[in-house]
């Protein structure tokens, strides 16, 4: 094979600083999470393809990665169906399995299968790959990572509470401060569509309201009259393209706005309590903002709506977004089980702290001593030193060719070996090692018990 | 869908109990790993199908999960081909990619396509998930993680006794005393076949000697006279039947075994290194155990074989091997780099760990302090204190509804979390908590600090 080995389009090959960094990332996050009381669960990567399909409409549909059933698949295939050549009547013979598209969907059916195991309400955290079909493009993939928390059997609004805490508490432990977590809850936007009398119209009039930031007032107005919207009734929403003031003050007029409402006004007085608890409890560095223009995920969320946006400055969309759902594992059988989460997305993030140099300069858990290597007597010498410095909890390594010195002090060069340690004959015979530090040039003599003092 | 979901035979769902043990096997893992100077890497869990097709024999393609390619994939198959209906014919025309079978092929095929940014000699290892299409049983899954670290770009028998040391440390963690590493050597294998004459049939003669332990020395002979190995070679191998006593006594039996034999020779000069370095350096729990019947991926090792078994008594197959192989990425195109690496069989692992009731009592990150829910303004008042315990790193939660306090004290009870604190409208008055230690059944009214010290 002559040619360069590559990997499929919109999959990553992460190499060891990269792994680091997506590991500090999991980590501050799975450890916010347990403090918070959630607890992880894993579910197969690939699930049966009816537990898949038809949960994420027809598009989810196409872009859910099918696997091809084993041995002699193609003799289970119907005479008929297979002389018709149509791939998407033929692949439901041909495959039975499909990889993840989500973490949501195998939470739910999780729940439903292991209900009787499980003491409602149950937290669970679960950080693992997704799988799409989708077109790749910059900072889109193929497989990429999810991190959900959920907690379901409870239809307590302390949870959204939580969880706008837990999103500040992740985000301030990251360093990142300065996030915008939106919250807009469903209610409010059904009581809106209800009273400008577009009740039947919620869909697209969200949609039209979505893109209030990027198109403007104008041209949302002109979209909302083109699918229908009475024009009375875009004028009674007049004060909402006009909302501002601090969350309490928005709160007051969309009381005003959705007067006549009853399901609107519980969606605000659904958000008043939220607010309320976290203008008590206090945020570390993020701030809750109300945005009635957020309506991401409408099919699915009956309450609460989160998103959370970078710093001011950072272009980038959303890094993390959730909200309440009502009816999770209904597709599976089980009525009446709340749920409400909250994601994170990692990639996002990992591109935000790179942007804003906020990793931490310890983050890649690289070698902290190399060991030159003289030949067989002085190597046996160091890694009885070098054993003793490991079990200290110390990352270091004996090049493993008694290679010339220039080769070796290149290599803890290119690595950026913080420190080098050269013994030779002379240091076997008196018992000392040489230490060099590689960033300030110095180079010192010293015992064992002075080494480790040294490089810890 | 009224009937319960399900998973893919061969899969598993994890619990939270079952994720924090697994978890504390990698972290495990993962730590000695990094202090023995070795770098993570994560390659995409499907590789082009071409990477992974050829590179297991015939039985390893058809043990790998292929994707169906998606989009009007039929659109593409030729007429001619289509009309066969002929499964292995028809894959690579409907499928392109395929799941990671191991980690070692995309290990490969990643030095090779980022050879230009690796500097070697390169240390990774690799946690991840691997597929196999294999009939599932007992401890064999179709879904299951691997952990390998492996060194690549240098000969160096010290690697050798580095690896010896890095299982010792693992399992010494692991408090996973009195595993046995075995060791042994293709070029000792290809030595004992070239003495007895049947260098032609060192496949047939390290599968039968494989089996001593298993079917015994008389039937290990008929086996290989029936495979055309003459009885005067068969009569020569006699001292290796009842080989036994030290390391070094082995070691010097096999030389007078091999004698004749260049490369049998050289096999035993390398074990006779990687012996004296362990017996100078010494191991912590482990046994290092000259087997020359070890022959585990013959077509593939060419230098040092390792087996980890469990300790005597674990009836359990090998925890862990690997071995040296000398052409790792000759399959991609770039020779000559040597390579050497081990395994750790995490899911075997896991059951000796359970058997054996290694596993630390708080290994499963559990929740440590509920605090019970008398109403809205009780809550509110308990959220302020779970804020700061989870600020000092308790993992803390309010039960989330005003439940009835039957109800919510047997939640406590079935998650076995440790410590109640019951907060009603007295508490809140004299800003005091009552905690209520589970286990012991006591409970004491105390202020915040109190609380803190009582729960850390």
């Amino acid at each position: 094979m002559a040619q360069k080995p590559s990997i499929p389009k919109g999959t990553r090959d992460f190499n060891p600083e990269q792994v680091a960094k997506r590991q500090y990332i999991f980590k501050t996050i799975q450890t916010v999470f347990e403090t918070y009381g959630f607890q992880p669960i894993e579910t197969p990567s690939f699930e049966n393809s009816e537990t898949l399909m038809g949960k994420y409409g027809d598009e989810g549909d196409r872009l859910i990665f099918k696997i091809l059933n084993s041995g002699d698949y193609l003799s289970k295939v119907d005479e008929d169906l297979y002389a018709e050549k149509n791939s998407t009547k033929i692949t439901s013979s041909i495959s039975e399995k499909a990889l993840r598209y989500d973490l949501t969907v195998p939470f739910a059916r999780y729940v439903v299968q292991h209900q009787n195991e499980i003491e409602f309400p149950f937290k669970r955290y679960q950080m693992q790959p997704v799988w799409r079909a989708d077109r790749p493009q910059k900072g889109r993939f193929r497989e990429f990572n999810q991190c959900d928390a959920d907690v379901v059997g409870s239809k307590s609004l302390w949870q959204e509470v939580e969880f706008v805490q837990l999103y500040d508490a992740v985000f301030t432990a990251l360093k990142l401060e300065g996030v915008t977590i939106k919250i807009n809850n469903r209610k409010i936007l059904s009581g809106i569509a209800e009273v400008i009398g577009a009740k039947d119209k919620l869909i697209d009039f969200t949609v039209a309201l979505d893109k209030l930031d990027k198109i403007g007032e104008e041209k949302v107005k002109e979209e909302m009259l083109g699918k229908g919207i009475p024009q009375s009734g875009i004028d009674k929403l007049q004060p909402l393209f006009t909302l501002s003031g601090t969350f309490e003050v928005q709160i007051q007029s969309l009381k005003s706005i959705l007067s006549t409402s009853e399901e609107g006004l519980k969606g605000v007085e659904e958000l008043e309590f939220i607010n309320t608890g976290i203008e008590t409890l206090g945020l570390k560095t993020a701030a809750l903002q109300l945005d009635v223009t957020l309506a991401r995920g409408l099919n699915y969320y009956t309450g609460a709506i989160f998103e959370v946006a970078a710093p001011d400055g950072v272009s980038m969309g959303s890094i993390g977004g959730g909200g309440r759902y009502d009816d999770l594992t209904g597709i599976f059988g089980l009525k009446d089980v709340s749920g409400v989460g909250i994601s994170f997305g990692l990639d996002r993030i990992y591109l935000v702290l790179e942007e804003l140099e906020l990793f931490p300069e310890a983050v890649n858990k690289n070698v902290k001593v190399l060991f030159i290597n003289f030949g067989d007597a002085e190597a046996l010498y160091s890694l009885k030193a070098i054993q003793k410095l490991r079990a200290a909890g110390i990352n270091a390594e004996l090049y493993p060719d008694a290679a010339k010195m220039k080769k070796q002090m290149n290599h803890a060069n290119k690595r950026a070996i913080p420190f080098v340690v050269l013994v030779g004959e002379e240091e076997v015979k008196s018992e000392v090692f040489t230490l060099k530090n590689m960033a300030e040039g110095t180079q010192d003599k010293l015992n064992f018990d002075a080494l480790l003092d040294a490089v810890k």
